[in-house]
Order: structure tokens, then C-alpha cells, then sequence
């Protein structure tokens, strides 16, 4: 074992890599379909096994304004789902709710284009609720379960403690906590820093 | 004393109010006059005693884009200076560093645009590091002193605790926490919602 893995294992069992989630959309195949003509082509992976970022960009259109060239993450979902910031939110002039990733009901709508045709949204914008994705073997390792609420200290520019933060276990995940924008540039978080569950 | 003023009196006594700072800009009097032809024009008070907004806007523009109709406070300072959000900063193309309000030594400039002509301010472009400002009573009733860094809980829709706010004791303010709009947003804060100094 050289010293980079041994460092890397410890850092490991006390701390979380984060991630910071920008604005993006989740579609259905069908609606792949009405956007782009086509289902999502791949473009890049994900740190999460079989996500990844599509090559099809979308606009989100709200009462206030848009955001073009949005990100589209694929796999095609059940249901389509867009997750922005409470910043976005009023950029575009919609309230989204804080909520897990798939609590769609009730929330506000918003209008995607893309190159091939236009979809009203009945609902589906949310903010994601700052979640850690973990591993069974790191849930056993950091003493939590399956939706469990959690502190997460950061060790940042800006650090802060996130009360409020979901974990969610599934042997599909790698362990990461994922941040929006608002709360990546409140922490001043950069690429590859760490977190820490609090006790 | 009526039933109002006891509480207000109880919740004074443990809680600080919380007031999210938007984007804004501070000029020197001779820039005022380059950007709109005048002197600032008082609008409405803001809660420092003295401290207002005023009637003029200004377009900030960076190298990657810009924000049209950005607050101008008043009265006049000695130096310029551009508040804005890292959030604001990625639309700008500017990283603005996270500083105490005053210290602009050596941090990015931007342009500023008036109805009467254009400023290119080679610095000035800061984030506001979090910060209380307090007066001398109340900082003796929480126990702090000018220039302390302490923690904040929010107690808001998402909640977190700042680490790193910057205490600042005067007797010409008053006491409320401010929060740029990254912050703002990342603990869900809403008019009026409430913080308190962790001990």
C-alpha cells in the first residue's frame, strides 16, 4: 500500500467528497422525443455509476425569464424533473419547492424547448434538498441510514454546517454530498472539497 | 409594558435579525457625478441609520456579461466598491474575492455605466464576507466584540450554521446579520427571519 492510498483511506473515513449540482433536467424518453427528436445521447459520466450528462441541451422558459442551454442528465426518468436554485428561481420567476430529487407533486411547472419542439411542464421544478449519496459499507463506516437528516460541516473557503441534509444509501451510489449553487457559493466551495458528518 | 414588547424584548435578547444584501455599488461623490451628472439622490432608508438607497442605477458589466439596474447606496464613500454574490460573479466573469466591506485592496475591477457616462474601476468588485452588525449594548448582551468571528445559526427554512461572520461593533448601527443572496438562499432565508450567535 503506498502512502497516497493510505492518506486516501483515512481521508476516506472521516470525510465526504462534495459536489456541486448545477441547474439541469431530467426528461422521459417520450419527451426526449419531442425535444430532440431522439432519445439522449451520452455525453459524459457522472460521478454517480450510470448517470451522466446528455449531449442535448435544453431552455428552461419561466414567466420571467430563461435559462438556455441547460444541461439534460440521462438516463430518460419516469418523469421529468428540473432542479434549480431559489437564485434561479427568481431569475425565471418561479418558486421552487426544497425537495428530495423525484418529490414532484404539486410542484410549479415551466416551459422546455429544444431543437425539435416545445413541452409545457405541468409541474416538476424543484430545489433539490442538499443530500449525501453513500454506499452501504460508508453508511456503516459514518453511522447512518437511509434517509436519515444529517449536519454536514464543510472544510472550505467559507465553511459552514448544513442542517437538513438527506442521506440517501443504495449499493448504485458512490458516496458524495451534492450542493446547488446557492449553497456551493455560500460554503465557497471549489472542486473536490470536503465535508464531514457531524455526531 | 404590553404582551408585544415582552416578546419582542425576550426574542432581542437571544435572536439577531437577518437581512439579505442584493448585488449593489458604493461611488466616490466625483463618480456619481461622471455616471449620472449629480450628486446621489436619497430613495429609501436602509436599516443602518444613514445608510440609504438611492434613486440612481448603474449597469456593472465584466467580461463575460452584465447586470443592468444595480442599486447605488448612499450617502457617497471614499473609495468605490461592487457588492456582488460568487453567484453574480460567474454571470460577470469576475471572481470577486470574499472581504470585509472596505477592503478592496488589489481585488478585480469592473465597468460601471451611468445615463452620463462609463467608470472603468480597476478595483472594488468584493463579496461581502458574512457579517453582524451590532451595537455597542447589544454586543455587551451576546458577549462579543468589534472585529470577533463567530458562528450563526439560522433559524430559516433551511437551516445551517455560519461559520466565519465578521462581528462589527458601532454605535451608529443597528443590529442585524447580513447575508448576500448566495447565503441568502442556501438557508432558505425569508424578510424579517432570525439568527443567533452560537456560543
Amino acid at each position: 500500500m503506498d502512502l497516497h492510498r493510505v492518506t486516501d483511506a483515512i481521508l476516506h473515513n472521516i470525510f465526504i467528497e462534495m459536489e456541486a449540482s448545477g441547474r439541469h433536467v431530467h426528461v422521459t424518453e417520450e419527451q426526449a422525443k419531442v425535444l430532440f427528436g431522439h432519445s439522449l445521447t451520452p455525453s459524459r459520466p457522472l460521478s454517480q455509476p450510470g448517470q451522466w450528462v446528455a449531449q442535448e441541451r435544453v431552455t428552461v422558459i419561466g414567466p420571467k425569464g430563461e435559462f438556455r442551454n441547460v444541461a439534460v442528465l440521462g438516463p430518460e426518468r419516469k418523469e421529468a424533473q428540473v432542479e434549480i436554485s431559489l437564485t434561479d428561481g427568481r431569475v425565471l420567476g418561479i418558486q421552487p419547492p426544497v425537495r428530495p430529487s423525484g418529490s414532484v407533486a404539486d410542484s410549479p411547472g415551466a416551459v422546455l424547448k429544444g431543437p425539435c419542439g416545445e413541452l409545457a411542464l405541468p409541474q416538476g421544478v424543484i430545489a433539490a434538498q442538499r443530500h449525501i449519496h453513500i454506499t452501504p459499507a460508508d453508511a456503516r463506516k459514518f453511522g447512518v441510514k437511509d434517509r436519515q437528516i444529517v449536519r454536514l460541516q464543510t472544510y472550505t473557503a467559507r465553511p459552514l454546517v448544513f442542517d437538513d441534509v438527506l442521506v440517501r444509501v443504495s449499493g448504485e451510489f458512490a458516496t458524495r454530498a451534492h450542493l446547488d449553487f446557492d449553497e456551493a457559493n455560500a460554503c465557497g466551495y471549489k472542486t473536490a472539497d470536503l465535508g464531514r458528518i457531524l455526531p
